[in-house]
């Protein structure tokens, strides 16, 4: 099997009669996804295999003593979400294996892994977190879905113990990722190939105004407490404080936004928004959620509005690692590409991985930059140029000296 | 009985265990307050009946050959609104005509009316457009409330006709209503009563930004096209636009805000808002909506978003008549009253009759400006001395030579 009959295969797995695909984790449709995984493992000769919270991993033994090099990435969708995301880099790591097994290469043990609920279905990263044990017990216990499915449920249904799962990370010498890019950048350069020098850390905030409900046609303009209004100069000033920060890669999202009553004729007295900010300097990311508290509580006094914020999530930009995107970097450049290096905005299970090991990127062109939808798409030839990298930097990796490879990027590892 | 008596005893019919009161039109609440309401005149002697459409009517024959005087206003509220809107004008109606009745006061017949259905729970006005004649007869077949009830049904149900029912206006000779400010004017002024110049006309329209949606970490903020960040750019604008016209009573409200698809991670791609503005100036009423449409184009343009504008209602100022404004002023000028001349924000029965008859309209204080709500409050004081004001103008109208009451006050009246 071929890296384009086994997408085929798993394309066939989870498609939505109302479009694109949808394996929500731990639906049925995402447990036929890893159950596939690892019957084709075995079929390819691999130790094939579960952790206790149901990540699945195919391994190719190697030399004795030395530690394992990880290809990750996830097999769960979005609702209606596209065939690559994720996918593309699960199949990596099975091709890569299979071509090490096939080849009779030596070097370091091998794992390929499917990371569980990468897309956070029951929380953010819920597999890698568990193999890297950075869940609170308790919060697991609490988990649930939109849908209100729980975490703890559905684990066990699946036969898995929803706690942390976590391995003994002194065995493992590096981690590598193959992804869609799911932004513009490497298709408005016209570049094939990707290598991320870092995955953003962001923080997620809950901003609410609130003001005083009044007749629309009654209360003067000048008396009012409307907390859209204030709600709009907010989100203008947010925007212009994001943009003015030309020299980062700062990004600056107000995604949700709640309006009480939201009733035609009565002015809104409760404005809720969810606020996020991305980028890759940990200070930058600090010093502008300074700011927007600053901002916030400006625009509230300024406006006659209460104001309610909250800090919903924090996760610290995590680096890449010299050693594992070195070799990447020198498997592109053997194979006559000429990679551009760029920052992954999105966060991925690397950024997880990466706190604890050494950990690095590839990313492939996303079509118009779309993802989490049914027109996601990338070339089959670039990403089997990608597999070809990714497979040279295993080869290399398998034979550096374990001690050769740069320590973890991310900082200190904290629980949520 | 006297008017806080009657008072006292309407308060005891649609109280909602939730809090304020609920009489939603043609709800048995509502139902309970008319046949109240009628029972009570025809204690007091006068003629009760409803019209075809439910609007409950007490009647105080007069000299034959002379056009009645009518004094109306509402019993229905909002969902847990409060005790005064509407239900302490149609108090004093039966108040003026006991008064007269008892008094054996000579002149026109006089009428008190409780309009069906003010607050729009099956569209705007239902009841005095439907003695107005202004309706649509298929649009009413199509009328629903926000839970689905249907204007027919419930009319039908509570034994009345889901249709116009005109009355013979040529043998109307002036429309009087008083009602509370549901504003702050009168209070903040420290005016016991106010005399209404004009009741605003309103412009209200949707304005949908459609952009895309991109993943909020990695579409770098140059190439989004975010429909929120466009949204708060115009709502920002509009305000300041409106706040411009210092000239005018120009009021301008974004009440009604919905994103898509409102996820954090998620650039919106669509937000469509309920926009109104209101003012007493037909001709800025236009320019401004015109010119709304002109800067929501323009930032549509600069944001590289689309844009979906519908004009979605439209109702030209009602300037009061001469005629029964100045027996209201002169009443209060007899009284020893000095009232406030203000024009009414919002709409009432008035808005609607008053385009066919002359009508004019006395206000009374509402506490902290608020209304819609159970904290809704006028002294009780401050409505006696409102309903003598209305008594005595009555008696002047009554006989008055009806060829000298003014011209209605409204633009030609257009069915919806």
């Amino acid at each position: 099997m071929t890296f384009r009959e086994d997408f085929a295969a798993l394309r066939r797995i989870g498609v939505d009669p109302e479009g694109g695909w949808s394996r929500p984790a731990f639906s049925p449709a995402d447990i036929e996804a890893h159950e596939w995984f690892l019957a084709r493992g075995r079929e390819a000769g691999l130790a094939a295999r579960y952790d206790a919270f149901g990540n699945a991993i195919l391994r190719l033994e190697g030399e004795t003593g030395r530690p394992a090099i990880l290809i990750g990435s996830h097999l769960d969708t979005v609702t209606r979400g596209g065939a690559y995301d994720g996918a593309i880099g699960v199949l990596a790591g099975l091709e890569v294996l299979s071509r090490l097994h096939a080849g009779g290469h030596r070097g370091a043990p091998v794992e390929a892994i499917a990371f569980r609920d990468e897309e956070g279905r029951f929380g953010p990263f819920t597999g890698s977190r568990a193999m890297a044990g950075l869940h609170d017990a308790e919060a697991l216990t609490r988990a649930k879905a939109a849908d209100g499915t729980t975490l703890a449920g559905a684990v066990a249904a699946a036969g898995f113990t929803p706690d942390n799962a976590p391995r003994d990370w002194s065995r493992v010498g590096a981690y590598l990722e193959l992804h869609i890019e799911q932004g513009p950048v490497l298709e408005q350069a016209g570049v094939d190939l990707g290598i991320v020098t870092a995955i953003a850390g962001q923080e997620r905030m809950s901003i609410r105004f609130v003001g005083q409900a009044d007749h629309a046609g009654t209360a003067p303009m000048d008396q009012r407490r409307d907390a859209f209004a204030g709600a709009a100069r907010f989100a203008e000033a947010f925007r212009r404080m994001i943009r003015a920060e030309k020299g980062g890669d700062l990004r600056g999202t107000i995604g949700v936004v709640k309006v009480k009553p939201n009733l035609g004729n009565v002015i809104p007295d409760e404005v809720t928004m969810g606020l996020e900010i991305r980028g890759t300097s940990a200070g930058l990311l600090q010093g502008v959620a300074t700011r927007i508290g600053v901002l916030a509580e400006e625009i509230a006094a300024a406006e006659g509005l209460q104001l309610r914020l909250r800090r919903l999530y924090s996760d610290a930009p995590v680096p890449m690692a010299d050693g594992p995107r070195t070799a990447l970097e020198d498997a592109a450049a053997d194979l006559g590409v000429a990679p551009a290096r760029l920052p992954s905005g999105a966060n991925h299970d690397a950024g997880i991985v990466g706190r604890i090991v050494p950990a690095a990127m590839l990313f492939v062109p996303s079509r118009g930059g779309r993802s989490h939808c049914p027109e996601e798409y990338t070339d089959e030839s670039q990403i089997e140029l990608a597999i070809d990298v990714l497979f040279k930097a295993v080869c290399v990796l398998r034979r550096a000296d374990g001690a050769g490879l740069a320590e973890p990027g991310g900082l200190q590892a904290r629980p949520r």
